[in-house]
């Protein structure tokens, strides 16, 4: 065994950097084993250095990371800052010093992920990033490498933690959505301003990440179809157990049928209750993969906080060791079959609608005609009056996107149609 | 990209072999961009060479796999014959031959694991052997590789699908053991002698090679507690049911609260509805690990059958050519904690037991003392009398394996206790 230590600098000192380096600390000795080569932390950059950071030795805290990544000795950059800038900056340093990187910075990967690669590659450099995705759940490395023999044709997961808090207390106890958003921040599941995920924000730039791996293809954030969970209602929660069904933020990506176009999307849909997805509770996260040969697997585990994102950083530090006293680097993006991203109208999905209609006969034969003027097919109506209002709830069958919009849109204009109450996509069956 | 082809050797063609066979021809394009070179399937080593096997060509075909391994241009041999011998022999002359090995072989990792990994080793070569456990699910990837950064402490799994596809027959429509099995048998779920599933053989050698890795200590088959399931009854699942429980055979691997050994089993157990693993049906696969930092985490899907476990081995194909082309080796057995194997009577359980009893006034109180008198601590006794006999079911709180054993043993011997009707565990609450 080495004993020269590899060097590690880490980058930011969060949530997820003190837990990286408490952990480095207290389990130095597997670290090492596992590695074959013991591994330091030296040096932490951060933005405020008069912050005590207990165990952390205080001689290690710098507020100059780019020095850090220059002074020549560092062998893998840790980077959790987060953000566009300067994480992209420092870890573009850290290639050009020939440092590989582990990094849990989806927005950045999401954004810049083509241009980072091919920076560590162009260095002969590791770039890892489990972290990235659904915290402490192996999905990267999985999809990456066990699954690289197979052909992924569909992920759909739970990728937002808050998100799921959200949801599940509205499902749970008939909260409405702000009572839960709020009951998520008191405790400390959601932020101040929780816009990046309750907008799914967050799940977008993971979704554009997984489907860059799961398809072999570049996918964008600006190619995610991204739609919020905040129009989510008390009242969309009871149509859909009407339905045998609950309300899930999901990032679905699928491969066409025909294989030569790919789609990414971020949006609430029912899912039926007896889908694995729909008993992932509280900010759990779960992703369902279905592959060629493999079939359908799930992985599940919290996908947030600070131990669980540590975890995932530190199974990268090893592997990215590994490979640095090996010479070697481990696999970098794949990106070859170039499959274009189809819009959000091409996705073939169903719909389930609930319309405020006048109480009068020919209402709902209007209705369905307007459904058949645009090709989708209903699979069930139901229809509740009362005091000469009314309320038809319409489930189509599988039609594309665009068909589906179409056809609200017309249906807004009918007379006998007073308001669209709401539309949810049903996915899962 | 390197355009010499890496040569393979298949192992056996039965059920997985030819699903590998088919994959490889078929997406041979993807193989290439994924690992950045061609691969060939140079021959395939059969016992019966005179049956037809659709889309390989027959000039492949030989009996000799020893001849095939040794004529000097295979790069990797792909191992899916099962069994010892002659699969023990050919993975040791493939290593001596300069040929890295992805193997789906259990049996023969659990019992030669160690020898195996000191073989591949010492010729600096790769032993993959993702599809040894749970098929297709990745498992043994993400415990070695994501995993590698934290602390694992309990791993409990359904990794046996043929006897869960027999429990969940009996919970859901109320069937016996030999009527469920029958119908798993005609269905195709269970070999015609169901010995190695039933009796928890085929689980025992998964929990070897799972602990191994989970503990980074050496796990032998002879270490892990194996107890099968063919005595679990209606009555049992009955029993469950007033519990809120179901029965599953599970794999159950931990370390011991002092961190100082660890335990492994096989057995049937009683696990609460709301535990993830109930609801896991019919011939499906998945594992629970408890991690320090990354928390609980769960790996589901079809544990077995040809496509599947092809997809396993074919993952592993690529990061062993990879390794090959990047002339590197990835993680090979990590054994440095060298912690002993405790018996199963210090695992620490709980016992839900049903006894026979005399419907008389006492019975109670003598049976609660010889628990007392055992340090068995009682959690709930539900007692039912009719025509003077009665039956007393005990749910025990946390104790020794073997102090819950030992209890047994006594309460046999009371003259009140007419026979001991079933004893089962109780797991993950």
């Amino acid at each position: 065994m080495r004993t020269r230590p590899l060097k590690v600098a880490l980058l930011g000192c969060g949530v997820v950097g003190s837990e990286v380096a408490r952990i480095m600390t207290t389990h130095a000795d597997d670290l090492t084993a596992r590695i074959g080569a013991p591994v330091e932390l030296a040096g932490v950059a951060v933005r405020r250095p008069s912050k005590v950071r207990e165990g952390i030795d205080p001689a290690l805290i710098t507020t100059d990371a780019t020095a850090l990544l220059k002074r020549g000795d560092i062998d893998v950059a840790i980077e959790v800052i987060g953000g566009i800038e300067p994480a992209r900056t420092l870890i573009t340093t850290a290639f050009e010093n020939g440092i590989s990187v582990v990094s849990a910075n989806k927005a950045l990967l999401a954004q810049d992920g083509a241009a980072l690669h091919a920076a560590a590659e162009t260095h002969g450099l590791d770039l890892y990033y489990e972290a990235a995705v659904a915290g402490a759940i192996p999905l990267v490395r999985p999809m990456r490498e066990s699954l690289a023999g197979d052909k992924i044709n569909r992920v759909m997961g739970i990728v937002n933690g808050t998100t799921n808090f959200i949801l599940d207390k509205m499902d749970s106890t008939g909260a409405g959505y702000q009572e839960a958003l709020d009951e998520a921040t008191a405790l400390g599941y959601a932020e101040a301003d929780p816009t990046a995920d309750v907008e799914g924000y967050d799940a977008a730039a993971k979704a554009a990440i997984l489907a860059g791996i799961a398809f072999h293809t570049r996918v964008r954030l600006d190619d995610v179809y991204r739609e919020g969970m905040t129009e989510v209602s008390a009242a969309d929660f009871a149509s859909a157990k009407r339905m045998g069904c609950t309300i899930k933020l999901l990032a679905i990506l699928e491969r066409a049928a025909d294989g030569q176009s790919v789609t990414a999307r971020v949006h609430p849909a029912m899912i039926p209750l007896s889908h694995p997805l729909a008993s992932v509770r509280e900010a759990y996260n779960a992703v369902f993969v279905e592959a060629e040969a493999a079939g359908r697997l799930m992985f599940y585990g919290p996908g947030a906080g600070g131990a669980p994102t540590a975890s995932a950083v530190l199974g990268d530090l090893v592997a990215v060791c590994r490979n640095k006293l090996a010479q070697a680097t481990g696999p970098g993006e794949s990106a070859y079959t170039q499959l274009p991203v189809s819009p959000m109208g091409d996705v073939v999905t169903r719909y389930h609608i609930s319309l405020d209609v006048a109480d009068k006969p020919g209402v709902l034969a209007q209705v369905a005609t307007t459904f058949a003027e645009h090709g989708v097919s209903i699979d069930t109506v139901r229809q509740q009056g009362k005091d000469g209002e009314a309320s038809l709830v319409v489930v189509t069958h599988r039609a594309p996107d665009a068909a589906l919009s179409g056809t609200v849109e017309a249906l807004r204009k009918l007379d006998t149609v007073r308001g669209v109450a709401s539309i949810m996509r049903v996915e899962g069956e």
